[in-house]
């Protein structure tokens, strides 16, 4: 039996937003939660122990990436990720069929799975679900997601339609290939579209898996787009288990999608967006490089200071972008982070203390 | 009167090491220490909070590039560079000299001082010993080093004792340059030939610098020409005064300095070394690169392990710089400073317990 299960503590009084916690083999998660990414076992420019410091108890890696480079043999005779990379906590990967869709562009899908070159060399790479499920078991992660048919957005009612058939018709081959004790998420798609989305959510549901996620969402759609598909999917999935809204977001998407019943987000916005010296603050996002912050003796926001950075000024940080120091992008990487981490925390205790709409309030030019 | 002294504790019994103190504004340094250098007021890759960790009480700073970004009257308008970059220790500034010499193909010198363009727009900048000393003031530094002329290697004995005969006329300008609690450091020049070294050292060692330094060993010196230019200079330098071997450098390098009765260092090798995967251990340099890595689970040099990377495995970090994330070099670059910094408590160790013998075994193959 897989070792992953969901916890509900309470529900918030004023929205549908769940406070709980996921069992994993590598301990508790406080539910909501968010997850760095580390692409490549590595959540760009910060160790585990900067992960670890700010907070954060589960991170995300990438299943298609980690295949290419080290190869998930090498990390399954190095004992599975977590001994690879130092990292204690828990993590999830994807199932690399996202990384398949932007990354190549001579992709052939079948319901036998997905054929394409490698970014890398341009060799041929078959993903099907029994392959990445494969992978995603050698690297010994705490949750596997299923592969997927992810279409590009926009797209059609009927490619929509189709590519959630395929998702039907691949949801039951992964949890076939599942080690004994390997937990594995399903993922509803259906695109923007109410009918499928009710369709796929049923049929979803209705398999044993450890736990749910909104797939399909992050890509390319507007916010218009984007709140309508959270809004009647989160309430359809099963209560008992975690839900998981991929690829999302911004900090006021993350607030959206809580209220609605999600309960994990994954997203590279806070670690992209500080490599390209963009902050988030309470006043919103900031460029560090702006030349108001040339003599700034002081945070950018000074309701935004974190002990991770909280050393730094402002002017300091933007003379380590002008002469194109990488601690720059480290200390932006941890702002950013410590900001994530802060506003999951913050939407915890907001659930459990019944303080909803003050916390929207605080973030609402996030 | 400027706060800069040296107070000397002990003397090795086997060499002419010296164990000491370096009294600064910004607390005590213990002697002999290994600065590492920041140029643009960073160490590359890591915060102050890391280079703290590892024990370094001095770092050295970079007059000319600061100079140029973000301008020594921006770091003043700030309160100085501790504060500018938040590092709490005790900061010595090269004179920019050294950058003239080496960035610039189009510097003219006289004894007025040295006009040349800047590397970064190709503006005129001028550089004279009281600019030098005025920007270092600008910068708030507990240490600044006086202009001297810094001649190439290899070069005539012609040559070098016209440098040293304008580092001469340009060391009591710089001190006369000085404001009233600066302390500045003095250069002996005179390249590899021991009577312009006497002569030097005799007339620089007769001013009130506040400590002495040995200029013009680094620059493309094989050793075999540099170890006897610090063998005889060294002990000649005065014994109630801090000792500087600027620019040096490897491991054995510094231990046959110390052993000449030097007390403090300066090196871009290993922070340069560790961006290009190249390690320092007991057993030599290694390349974190190399395919014997590959699958090692554990660290490269099992004496060689320290607080700041002890979790990270040798094929971690192999696989880091394989995917070209810059925690690669910032875990390599703590790696190589955490070995200076050990090699230097050890150095320090080993003088006032008189086991230089044992240390300097224990480094032979470093």
């Amino acid at each position: 039996m897989p070792n992953v299960s969901f916890e509900l503590l309470s529900v918030c009084p004023h929205t549908k937003a769940r406070r709980g916690r996921l069992h994993t083999p590598h301990g508790i998660v406080e539910t909501p939660f968010f997850m760095p990414v580390g692409t490549y076992g590595a959540v760009k420019t910060v160790g585990v122990e900067d992960i670890e410091a700010m907070g954060f108890q589960q991170i995300l890696s990438n299943t298609y990436h980690l295949s290419q480079r080290p190869g998930s043999d090498l990390v399954e005779r190095f004992g599975g990720l977590h001994k690879f990379m130092g990292w204690k906590g828990s993590i999830l990967t994807d199932s690399g069929g996202y990384q398949v869709m932007s990354l190549s562009q001579t992709r052939v899908i079948s319901d036998e799975g997905c054929r394409f070159k490698s970014h890398l060399d341009g060799s041929e790479v078959f993903l099907s679900p029994e392959r990445s499920i494969e992978i995603q078991g050698e690297l010994g992660v705490d949750i596997s997601m299923m592969l997927d048919e992810c279409p590009p957005y926009p797209c059609s009612k009927d490619e929509a339609a189709r590519a959630m058939q395929r998702t039907h018709l691949w949801a039951p081959r992964n949890l076939a290939a599942r080690r004994p004790t390997q937990a594995v998420f399903g993922i509803v798609q259906g695109g923007v579209h109410e009918d499928l989305r009710i369709e796929s959510a049923d049929f979803i549901s209705s398999l044993p898996f450890d736990g749910v996620a909104i797939g399909g969402v992050s890509v390319g759609e507007p916010t218009d787009m984007q709140y309508p598909v959270v809004q009647f999917t989160a309430p359809m999935l099963p209560a008992n288990k975690a839900r998981y809204l991929m690829g999302v977001g911004h900090p006021k998407d993350i607030l959206h999608a809580v209220a609605c019943g999600v309960d994990m987000f994954d997203c590279v916005l806070p670690t992209r967006m500080a490599r390209h010296h963009s902050l988030y603050t309470l006043q919103g996002r900031v460029n560090a490089l702006g030349k108001k912050w040339a003599e700034h003796n002081g945070p950018h926001d000074p309701d935004s200071v974190f002990p991770a950075t909280e050393r730094y000024s402002a002017a300091y940080m933007r003379h380590l972008f002008k002469v194109g120091e990488s601690l720059g992008q480290r200390l932006a990487t941890l702002h950013n982070l410590s900001f994530y981490a802060r506003l999951m925390f913050e939407i915890r205790d907001a659930i459990a203390n019944g303080t909803w709409p003050e916390l929207v309030k605080r973030y609402e030019n996030a």
